[in-house]
């Protein structure tokens, strides 16, 4: 491939890590925010450093046709929607490629080296694994609440909801949670509670943050599969994650934001048969 | 990160590319199968190779959890849904993981390089092109005509379908293709009519796809969007990638499927005010 005319961004080793995401809810921010603080390594985070509605135009301007462009620099391509990442030069977006980039820097992730080699494989395998439990426990689950259109509220989709949530949680759910228990019991996941490898990487944390926004969302149903005792290695990686100290002391901490509007909501209603 | 106690699989260059896909759909494996046919690559594919019963029964083994283990081998994990590659030892799932992993063999994105340098960035841009596109063009235009339950039949759920699509093809569609025509029209795309890096990649084959798709299934509103002059960016990229010598005969080809019950469906009264 040819280079293109502008100068390719460069991150630093030195340079800030900034995460641009919507104020007052954990959403899709929380998987990026999970491998900041697992590691230790600073961060700033819009929603934590401006007041909402600062924070909020931040986003609206990333996103933005007309201001985008000029927010995001000559040498990186446009994002759509938030999360979005910049590191020095450097603006990504999408959340599985976010994390792509900074679990090898936050020793979370193999390396991705030479495209022949070893460790890319296991960098492809994560990303495997990290996009099928995105589409299953982050994508399908907003659209529990969300079936019909991005652009109307809940209380507007209601009949349709209930439907879609019914299934979701008879078919989606428990399908999704018994890949995880499959990658987890597989001969690549190697010793301990952890999904791949043999010690914790980023898509630990990401099915961490799954089964915590669905235990928030839907609490009586999660307690049903938790006690059929079918996805336990699940669970057991879930406890495993919530013990980890930097995370322990980051869940306690106001850092750590309540579920509000984003992708895991509680309403009881849909959760009754 | 520990290595696994199982050796990790080895892809040989002289191993044969296999794609294992649903027959009788382009579907997702179509958007696997561009970059092969592009590049004039060998590759064998379940949907041509065997009778749709045994190519659909292939499908079925893999993602089971009683034969999946098996099928993948130890040093590879599970697979929840086609497509999947299989490259030597390699099994790998998810469309854009394998576009991930397929592009810079086959000379239709950068290598995966040191993750701080030049390289890693390309193919992380590329990435995030390809994720936004797969979310807005085909995972969302999938539930068009199944808003509520992949069980269901469009059938069973034709007033959501109707709902969920007027919003999809008023708000929806111009919003991802709108996306799409700022990416082209951004310094990153460089010269020529693609994506980014200006040469043809395998984000372009992506799109190229996608508007194939949204014009068979939605006949007046791509031609009102055309017509509107808004994306002609997009339409200029999809007319070049037509143009390709290679993926010309492609599609003039039988190995090029007629689009059927997959991703992209002509249900005419879905698109009716």
């Amino acid at each position: 491939m040819s280079e293109p005319d502008t100068k390719r961004p460069r991150s630093s080793a030195d340079a800030p890590y900034e995460l641009i995401y919507w104020p007052t809810l954990p959403g899709r921010g929380e998987f990026v925010r999970l491998l900041f603080e697992e590691a230790g390594v600073p961060y700033t985070d819009t929603a934590q450093e401006l007041d909402p509605g600062a924070a909020a135009s931040k986003v609206i301007d990333l996103v933005s046709p007309e201001s985008g462009a000029d927010i995001v620099g000559p040498s990186n391509p446009p994002v759509l929607a938030p999360p979005a990442l910049r590191h020095g030069d450097l603006v990504i977006s999408q959340t599985p490629n976010i994390l792509l980039y900074l679990a090898p820097k936050l020793g979370l992730g193999p390396r991705l080296g030479d495209s022949d080699g070893d460790d890319n494989i296991a960098a492809l395998h994560l990303n495997q694994i990290v996009l099928t439990l995105n589409d299953g426990l982050v994508a399908e689950m907003h659209d529990t609440h969300h079936p019909t259109a991005v652009s109307l509220t809940y209380e507007q989709q209601k009949p349709e909801a209930k439907k879609r949530t019914r299934h979701y949680l008879d078919e989606r759910l428990p399908k999704f949670l018994g890949y995880a228990q499959r990658v987890i019991n597989a001969k690549t996941s190697g010793e301990g509670p952890w999904l791949y490898g043999g010690s914790l990487t980023y898509a630990d944390l990401f099915l961490f943050q799954c089964v915590d926004g669905c235990l928030f969302a839907f609490p009586k149903t999660m307690a049903k599969l938790r006690e059929s005792g079918e996805y336990d290695a699940v669970f057991k990686l879930y406890d495993a994650v919530k013990e980890r100290p930097n995370i322990k002391k980051y869940l306690a901490s106001d850092r750590r934001q309540a579920y509000g509007q984003g992708i895991y909501r509680h309403y009881p209603e849909l959760e009754e048969e």
